[in-house]
């Protein structure tokens, strides 16, 4: 299973916060997919985001959010701005997701975000989100590598060719499953 | 709790089907509200239908409701044209919802739209799902009639007004719930 992610992405810090633990439970092993929001939902015409551009959509999920977020004992604040610039966040995490600290520096980077409603495109919350998790504060500075930069704009255009308009996102084989509300049945699927 | 649903959404088709047995188990009265998707996703700029103007938005839906579908033991086939125009129907719904048997003639004209593939807008079709529940043909012809007409208006205004922006949505005093897979925690919501 694959799990597409990007760090502006409200429902993603839902998922984030439960994928490891229901996968490693089920015996399913998830490959996990950073990729940018922003050139997907720019060449549909939802710049800058669909629950900007749609006021009553918009006040709908933070409602949703915010039931979903109490029921799991889950903080929650709205970053300002939001969304967030994830560009940084998204490279940081392709340059660590080898290292068996990189899906805590996820999970870092999520609670920093929308438990405490730190700013995700400033650098020192980055690094602070590193080493509060074991890994180099370095990793920030070796993000703008270009062989990293690279690897970020390839996972978001694989994302587009899998027909991924919105995250969290979930693919087994070449079935898609959108949204945190689909987790159960995409890990039911890899299972099966 | 109230439920609002249009005859033309395949999501509200889930619902449709399960919400009379579920809320009936919780004790939870439900008062059926069909409205007009059209008029909402056009003031929204997505006409004639998100699904179809947002062509990886549409193929998910159709594979995520034959996933459901099938994991409910439900048939789904695709109407032609999608979508479906639901005007008559939600008129004659209107115009029979106060009769014992006007949730099965909604639940009939959703199985005659989503398991068998006919024209909702047929008022054949209509008149067969009336009779086949004990309800007269004639509430067909008396759902041209001025009143009726307006109270579907009206109702697709409250809609509106209640910031709903897609189907099936369900209210629980202030609070709104957008989605099938959010009638469990609708019904919570209205039981606690």
């Amino acid at each position: 299973m694959e799990f597409w992610f990007d760090f502006a992405s409200t429902y993603s810090y839902l998922s984030v916060m439960r994928v490891d633990e229901m996968t490693v439970e089920a015996g399913v092993s998830v490959i996990w997919r950073p990729f940018l929001l922003g050139p997907i939902f720019a060449s549909q015409g939802w710049a800058p985001s669909p629950f900007n551009l749609y006021p009553a959509k918009g006040a709908y999920m933070w409602a949703d959010m915010t039931r979903l977020a109490a029921a799991r004992g889950l903080p929650l604040v709205t970053p300002d701005p939001f969304p967030q610039n994830s560009l940084t966040a998204a490279r940081v995490a392709i340059a660590v997701l080898d290292k068996p600290e990189g899906k805590a520096f996820c999970r870092a980077v999520y609670a920093a975000e929308f438990a405490r409603g730190q700013s995700i495109s400033d650098l020192e919350v980055l690094r602070t989100c590193l080493t509060e998790v074991g890994l180099a504060a370095d990793y920030v500075a070796e993000a703008q590598n270009p062989e990293i930069k690279g690897r970020l704009k390839a996972q978001t255009e694989a994302a587009m060719d899998r027909q991924i308009f919105g995250a969290p996102s979930f693919t087994v084989e070449n079935q898609l499953f959108w949204g945190d509300d689909r987790l159960e049945m995409a890990i039911a699927a890899a299972s099966g």
